[in-house]
């Protein structure tokens, strides 16, 4: 059994920088045709020259390959109408951190709501770029993003006409907010679609499938799958593939992060043959992204077959999401 | 400030054997006048001659120091009545374990219901010997505890003159039963007083904070505090002190298990003389569990003072609860 997607396209990509960014960037462009590129570098992406340089050096970490890199700015509530108007010939998105809420965010937006972001995002709502979120609020780990719903409808209610992509969502109420407002949209990622909490903490704890926002319930998977397999028109495929070297994950403090995107189209032609929607996969991996966003990705063509293929125990310093573990199906050809 | 704790008791303690055995051992015969030896090394504890050498070895591993290891079998369904009696010589109670439910449990009970452990509880029931239980589900890891509740439900009722001990209780829900049932009594941990999943899982993810079953949610941090803060009469300290190798902890796949029986009695002064409950603590720590399993242990005073004590980031090659942290108070001698 074969499956050819077209123009594959991940809207949530951590490709980092310097050795890191060497060691994943390839991996990213060899089976994805773009991707939306995450700014939360150390210090964060929030200049045009940032956004310039940071593309050339993913540009150059590509090398030959065909690959796109949507470039986002890190939000920062100081932006003007002018910055905005001449950032958009470089940017895709701007991303929203709620300060302190991941892994290197801490010159995120200390208050989100649309009374104190409103001029930055009346003005992003006016060029048409846009926002992207992480949302979740400071509250108990399984909690967060349940809290932080009430955000979400503050800030599209208030700009009917800004486009918000809550990104890697993770709970069934997420879901059900997307077809409340018609500017609300999502990401979702591999390993949502895969785990619960069960899969990081129920049996042996697993770092290398601690993330943030944390996995939750069955039934919320539940949820996540289903708007996934059907292919909802206001939903992408964002992996949220976030590298650490392996010293990062087994040790005592443990960073959020799992490293999906080179083994994210194999796995998700798993599960979308499982559930029996493999014909839904090519919406939910590219031609969604391309509606919403408006993109015209550079051609490729992903041919994968139904055949074993073993996720190697790592890729250089960094361990893989079902490493050392057999995935039904490989990649056979890109052109 | 000074505190007097006589004969303090961990009623849950897990000593483990050979090289780890040697380590851990004199660590809480320092400070504990006794402790209830869990038996669930590989093979399990399960027979007379077992407890006794398991006891022997125990003993020599702690050395000069005054400490009575009071032991368990492991629960198994062939144990009859005669075996029972003679047990009953070396063991202070039985630890019930369902199978698979966490480190080293694979041989414990497949279906736990009063029916088909009939027998067995009739007997211990008849000769006075407590059952000590792990009370999880097979289910999702935030509800396995809540879902067991219905088994201590059917033994409490079954039983009635069984004492049944709900070990290392972590949710409200497990608080409020035991003022349900005359025979339920139930231990908890050092960490559970201190953590919720936050603290495991909310900011980077922490091994050394991960166990069975997991820390749950505030308000059942609460109910907990609450519980044990008033040194309800049916609740003891049980650390559920469970070492081990670093490497097993930060590692791919991390084994449950938090280490505190060095720095429990420091941690728990310093808890309640926040809490304003200091006179209260003997009770948790002692007196109750004296009551409850009719102990006399040896004569052991142990002195803490209101001065810093700053954990070591290791015990040989065990990271401890609070490695490298500041603890407020320390013990200042013991005799």
């Amino acid at each position: 059994m074969r499956v050819v997607l077209k123009d594959p396209l991940d809207m949530h990509l951590h490709l980092r920088d310097k050795e890191m960014l060497k060691v994943v960037a390839p991996l990213s462009a060899k089976s994805f045709s773009g991707a939306l590129i995450m700014p939360n570098l150390v210090p964060p992406v929030t200049s045009v020259e940032d956004v310039r340089s940071y593309k050339e050096r993913i540009l150059e970490a590509v090398g030959k390959e065909r690959f796109e890199p949507y470039m986002t700015l890190f939000f920062k509530n100081d932006y003007d109408y002018d910055f905005l108007k001449e950032a958009k010939k470089y940017i895709t998105a701007i991303k929203l951190y709620p300060a302190g809420i991941t892994t290197n965010s801490e010159d995120g937006v200390l208050s989100v709501d649309s009374r104190s972001l409103g001029s930055v995002l009346e003005a992003m709502s006016e060029l048409e770029i846009p926002l992207c979120v992480h949302g979740e609020s400071e509250g108990f780990v399984m909690d967060r993003e349940r809290e932080f719903l009430s955000v979400y409808e503050d800030l599209a209610k208030n700009f009917p006409k800004l486009k918000i992509v809550m990104e890697h969502i993770t709970t069934k109420e997420s879901v059900s907010l997307l077809d409340k407002y018609e500017n609300l949209y999502a990401t979702i990622t591999l390993h949502h679609l895969y785990i619960t909490l069960d899969d990081v903490a129920g049996g042996l704890l697993r770092p290398h499938l601690f993330c943030k926002p944390i996995a939750k319930r069955p039934e919320d998977r539940m949820a996540l799958r289903k708007v996934a397999f059907s292919a909802h028109p206001k939903v992408m495929f964002g992996s949220d593939s976030a590298p650490h070297p392996v010293d990062k994950k087994e040790s005592f403090g443990c960073a959020a992060g799992v490293f999906t995107a080179p083994i994210a189209l194999q796995a998700l032609c798993d599960l979308f043959e499982k559930a029996g929607v493999l014909e839904n996969l090519q919406k939910f991996v590219s031609d969604n992204a391309k509606e919403i966003y408006s993109l015209n990705p550079p051609k490729k063509e992903v041919v994968l077959v139904k055949e074993e293929y073993e996720v190697p125990n790592s890729f250089k310093n960094v361990v893989p999401m079902f490493a050392g573990e057999k995935i039904g199906w490989s990649i056979e050809s890109v052109s």
